[in-house]
């Protein structure tokens, strides 16, 4: 580190980023370009999601929470695909308050999400930004044809979820633990990859990841309002229809034939991940997910999901 | 099209961008990843660059000049490494002058580009931003191992530059075509793959980009300033120093052995590129490029190269 409060492009790169990116296909970011052998047998699962100041994180956030919420909303997409990380390029739009301090503290809450998830930094790119950026490209792998998509829940399917549901509209305002620092269910999804039928993580809010699941399944799903798990803060809040369609829960949300419901139990108790059976999905061409209350009555929602612009 | 002369998140994806994706890998972009089987025997390469308003282009760029700016610097650093494009995942920051007609510019723009380069689109993320930025992560394919890379000159190797050197500079005022609408030498980086030792593309600025292979070499290039090769408006400029120090020019710089210069001579002939030796490389452990005057003493630079921030 240099004592400056401010490090350039360079200082970032070659002080920061290239001392984590010491793998044979980055070679600590020497070139222009990783080159990235991919294992016999395996397809690339890819996917890339961004966090913009003042629209995911409050522009004074604290480093440690983008890096958590960055890599959390993009190891959360690998999760819900039955995909284990292998490898990532980050993109940084530095604002004018991310000094020094702020990057050291973003980069080394990075190494520690790349260590846990096990993933490769490859590359990326900086630039000086008015709004801070981050984003991440992320690259998992799964046995070839894998992949756990949306459009495979089959007539008569079991829909489950992972964790708590509302906790990331819930701990929005003030930063707490389940929303600065999320576990996706990383390890669970590969387990359960040959079990599943469909899944999504549940990130634009519950109710509308599961109308894509709908929409690419080609059916219905109804939900028992009641069985959605929730924390002790969401059963406090009461206002069930927000917490449905809130966002940013990074849980995973699947279809299953009801003969698997024993064994995705076990897998679940093994990865320590709170499983919660909430509905069944018809393939009746229908689209939408739909939530009943006890006496069976549909709870009609006027906002289904968190749009990012 | 909506009639709107704002589209949304769904709007712009569901509308403008999956029909582009219409590959095995993406399939139009219905679920959160793109599922992606790697040739056998094929390596990627990958890398990501982006591109942010009032940084590198005018917040009132003309958004063909956005997406084609910011496909060629994408396609410029797999030229250099003599790959194959593949697939690609966009990043968009829209901005509020962003509205459906410049979308829907840029997106047309960018099918062109896709086309041009046959590569696919696999995924992307959009969001709201005040500041405008849009960015790429390429995937381009190589034999197994290679690669070609920034650090494989070899003392006594002739240094090379494809196209004119200066006109990302100069064209940066006045919008003009070489830097509009540049176009990287892929086909030519891949059929010299094999006979190249290094090779980078000029991004930062002719000598900062020697630079680079300098350091990873371990050595240093002589430049003979006349022999650059320079545009009409290059010549008539005159300050040598801006124009190899500007960046931007998305042309190819590599190193190759003398005796390889006739059949590179040949395949630049054979696809239409400008070809011109321009220096040589030592393997002195100099790591830095000079400029030679045509009496032999060294032009001094005082700034080699665009820093991004």
């Amino acid at each position: 580190m240099t004592g400056d409060t401010q490090l350039d492009e360079f200082g970032l790169i070659a002080e920061l980023l290239a001392p984590l990116a010491d793998n044979k296909a980055a070679a600590r970011l020497s070139d222009d370009a990783a080159q990235v052998a991919v294992p016999d047998g395996q397809a690339l699962v890819i996917s890339t999601d961004m966090l913009v100041a003042n629209v995911h994180f409050p522009a004074n956030a604290d480093a440690a929470l983008v890096a958590n919420r960055l890599m959390a909303c993009n190891i959360s997409d690998l999760a819900a695909k039955g995909a284990q990380p292998f490898g990532c390029l980050l993109t940084l739009g530095v604002a004018e308050n991310w000094d020094s301090a702020f990057l050291t503290r973003f980069v080394a809450t990075l190494a520690e999400g790349l260590k846990t998830y096990e993933m490769q930094l490859w590359g990326g790119d900086t630039v000086r930004a008015k709004q801070g950026f981050a984003g991440l490209t992320v690259h998992g792998l799964v046995p070839h044809g894998e992949m756990v998509t949306r459009s495979g829940a089959q007539d008569g399917d079991d829909v489950y979820v992972t964790g708590t549901i509302g906790d990331g509209f819930l701990d929005l305002p003030d930063l707490g633990s389940a929303y600065a620092a999320p576990a996706p269910p990383i390890a669970f999804g590969q387990a359960v990859r040959g079990l599943v039928n469909a899944a999504i993580d549940v990130s634009d809010g519950l109710m509308a990841d599961l109308d894509h699941i709908c929409r690419a399944s080609k059916g219905s799903i109804e939900i028992e309002a009641e069985a959605i798990p929730l924390s002790e803060a969401g059963r406090a809040y009461g206002d069930l229809a927000a917490l449905v369609c809130g966002g940013d829960d990074l849980q995973m949300a699947f279809t299953a034939p009801p003969a698997h419901a024993d064994i995705l139990g076990i897998e679940a108790e093994k990865h320590r991940i709170a499983l919660t059976r909430i509905g069944r999905f018809s393939a009746d061409g229908a689209h939408a997910a739909i939530l009943l209350s006890e006496k069976g009555a549909e709870i009609k929602l006027q906002k289904r999901g968190f749009r990012h612009f």
